[in-house]
Order: structure tokens, then sequence, then C-alpha cells
């Protein structure tokens, strides 16, 4: 079975951040992995945008009750009706999670995937410390290429 | 978007049982439609084999943490690591739903669909009354045809 | 600690149904067990004020976001905001159940509760058929007292 | 309804943290509110612990399918059978969390709360950054009383 590499966002994003995003799901269709985000717009889009003009495949795990929910480049929408649960069922079903920029929906994400053991890679996102102390699970990346180098790096080591 | 048509069914089949099935998951792709399903075996194999054989696509909505526990016929298999609630997402995840066969898993599969007001057709599986009176909601199916057929029309009108 | 009997039923009541709400509620506690419903009206609230007409102690097992929406007779009130997939963790909750009438989503529950192995007894509610042969694991009672009775039995042998 | 407060810390402490614990748990009841966790080992147990010593009530959300996994100062437990999602539904059925020390399950309870705009208090916990800019939303305490006079005051306020 293909990798699964999620890309975790904002709803709504800068123009640069859209190309960001656009990049990094080149990038993972380009390394042959299926793109999972959460369907809806904004990073989300971005990513599926770029994983479909490299031909790639995407899949949604959409909040609400509705396929139709999903933007216009998720190949699979799943209408999971889960609400805010639905994050951590976007990054079970991943093998590793990128995130790209992101508020407390993509913090949420970034958590259950350290508690989870998913790999994590973060593009200019958030930073978690313990007792004043950073803590070096996410991985930091520098662009989109460099972002899923370390994610395929990190699934298959 | 396609639309989704699960198949719902018992772990293990027998042969004639996993002949329905494959006739099933045929149907499904050649009327289009991706097909969904628990990912793992018995009945669930055999729709997606069957869907596979005739070009068509399949999800697997596991219920543990590993999409290595997807049969070999499925596409792309969601570990969603929520034992039985993914039942419940699974059912959302449909247009339509076939139960072919089935024990108490399948029941759920159906009472929840019913509940969700999604289309469920049935196979040689179970029938539900209330206060003694037979509930008509599901629709009895004579054939993997007839089933799929059934499934197209009550998603469409 | 203490046992956990869930009673199910429909949202709204007939006033002969409330009675036996109240009834099997009131037996719930007087047995030393606690009642868990999903906290809303009509055979929930019959069940939840019957229950603490005894003197007994009562969970809701609520499908949206706020705990207010727990009608008056619920002490302690869960906001799950899990819609549909609530139905499973009331179930789950619960050392047996205790369906009282009902429409579907009581029947999603009785399914529910026959796939997870906790004991269900059924008061003029649904009853399941598999291939026309009747299932036997819905223990069908005459009255509220033979249901509690027959629920503590259940849990205890 | 009584307010609903949650715990959220390690499944093993030391002796000094075990003793915020407990305080944190005292100070809860002291409140008259209701102390909800995890209902497990370490944090959860302490919190537990205290909230009992002074006289009041507690809920174990659980992530196994036993109430008996509950720890003896559990009320009441609830086997919610959901793994990691149960972190989520714990923060869901909670006023305000307080978040006592933690590894990467708290960290997930922390952000799902700031997600779910559920009032967070961090004793010697996480704190989160965005594009290293610290985040304002978790209200840091100095001591039991004071973060629990803060959870009291933020969901008043």
């Amino acid at each position: 079975m293909k990798l699964h590499i999620g890309v975790l966002g904002p709803h709504t994003t800068t123009p640069e951040q859209y190309q960001l995003g656009l990049a990094v799901g080149r990038n993972i269709a380009d390394a042959g992995a299926i793109l999972f985000c959460g369907g809806l717009d904004g990073m989300m889009r971005a990513a599926a945008e770029g994983a479909k003009a490299a031909g790639g495949q995407t899949v949604g795990i959409l909040p609400g009750t509705d396929k139709a929910d999903a933007n216009e480049f998720i190949d699979i929408g799943i209408p999971t009706d889960l609400g805010a649960y639905r994050n951590a069922l976007l990054v079970r079903s991943c093998d590793a999670v990128i995130a790209v920029h992101g508020a407390y929906g993509t913090l949420s994400e970034i958590a259950f995937a350290l508690r989870l053991k998913v790999p994590v890679i973060g593009l200019h996102t958030w930073s978690v410390s313990r007792d004043a102390s950073p803590d070096p699970a996410i991985h930091v990346a520098q662009s989109a290429d460099d972002a899923v180098a370390q994610a395929i790096r990190l699934i298959t080591s």
C-alpha cells in the first residue's frame, strides 16, 4: 500500500502560504505517496491542488456530513461527522504529517501525532516546550522539498 | 465526486457467500462508484476483489491502527483505531450501503444507516421489526445486480 | 464501582410510555445502580426522573456540546459532541441496557450492544431476525420490574 | 448543573507532583465543582484522591473498555474504548481544564482545549509558540489554589 502523508494547516492562507502548500503537495505526489488532508480550504486546498498537478491522489478527511464539502482537488472525501475528533482521525490515517503554518486545529493535530508517534515535520508552524525546554520531536524543515524528504526518511527509517 | 457505495458483511464467508460478494463488488465498479468496506476479510475481501476485477477503486475503513491490516484488494486503507465506532464511520462515509448476510457488526451498520438516513439494501441479511411490525426501510434485493441497481436508484432519486 | 444500567428509548413518548420509563428508572435506582441515558427528552427524561425520585444517580451522555442540554433530572451531563457516535458511547458505558420502545436511534443502540456483548433487555421495542430467523439475544421483558431484574441477573451471572 | 473541571497530567508522578495533584483536586471539590480526569494513575489518581478527601465528586473518562480500570477514587468511570480520541472527549466534557506537568497526551488535551475554546490553566506544563511567538492562551498558574481560582474565574466570566 502507498504511503500516506498528511498536510496540516490553516483554513485561510496568504498567497505565499498557498504557494508553499502547492509545493508540499507536489512533492508528496512526486514521492509516490497519497496526500491526506482535512479536505477543506486554505492549506488543505493548496496541498491537494499541488498533488493533483503532479498526478497524485488525494484524500480529504472531512469534519461534516457531506462529501461535497471537499475542495475540488480531493479525489476521495470522507464525510466523518466527527467535528474536532476528525483532527485525530486525520493524523491516525497518516504515516507522517507535515504541518505548514496553522492555528489551534493544526496544533491539536501536531500534538495528536506526537502522542501517536506519527512523525511530524514542521514548516513555519508551532513549537512546543515543556517546563521551558523545547521539545525536539517536531522536525523543523526549511522548504517544501526538505519537509517531504524528511517525511519519507522518517517513515522508512 | 464519485458515488460511495458500502458493502457490509461478515468476517468469514461460505464459498457461495464469497461469490455473491464478488458480484456485488463488480457491479459497484461497473456503475462507476467507489467501493467502501471495512477492509478486512470475508465479505469485505470479496467485494473489494470484485471491484478491482472490474477496474474499480476500493477504500477500507479499518478498525485498527495499521493500514497493512487491509486485504490485498484495498487501494486506500484508513486505519481509524476506532474499534466498534468505525462501523458508524463506514456507514457515514457512504451514499448507500448494501448488507450481504452478516452478524451483529453488520446489524449495527444497518441500524446506523437507518438512523442516518443512508439508504440500506439487504441481500440475505437482517430484518428488523418494531412492536412486531416489520420495518420497510431495509430494501430487500434478490441478486447482486438488483442490489446495486437499487442502491444507485435510491441515491440518485 | 456501582453498576451502570442504560435506558434507551425515543425522544418523544406517550403518557403511558413515560410512566413505563419512570418505573424503569425507579427500579434501577432501587437496585443501587447508576442510570445512564442519552440525557435528553422523552424516554431519557422519564427514566432519569424515576431514578431521581427513588434517590438514585443519573448520567446523560449528550450528543451536543452544551451540558445545559441535559434534562433537569440528569446529575452529570457529558456533552460529547459525538452526534450519532454517542449512541455507541452510551452503550459502551453500560453494564447492561434496557430498550423501551424507540426508533432507529434505539435500534442502533441495541445493535451496538449486541455487537459489544452488553446484555440487552427489550420492553416493547425492536426485534431482529437474520435470514428470517429471530435472534434470541434481545431478552424480552414484560414489565419494568422484570426488565431491571433481568438486567441485574445478566450482569452478575 | 455543577461545573466540570478537568485535571490533565502524566500517568506517573514524582511524590512532589502527586502532592500538587492532591491540592488541585481538593480545591476543585472545595469550589463545588466535579473533578473530571482520565481516571487512571499518576496525576489522574492524585487529583481524584484530593477531590474525594474534600468530599467532592469524581468522573473518569477511561480509554479502555472496563470501568474497573479506574483508580479507587473515581466515582463514575466511563469506559469509552476511544483510545486516544478519549483525550478529546475528556476536554469536551469540561468547562475548564488544568494541566499539571504532563507528556504528549497532556499536550494533545491542551491543544484540543485551545481549539474548542475550553479555558486552559497550566501548572508546570507545556507552553506553545507559533512562528517563535509564545501563545498567551494557556493561563499560567503559580499554585494549586491559583489554578483553580483562575479556572472558576475563566468559566464564570
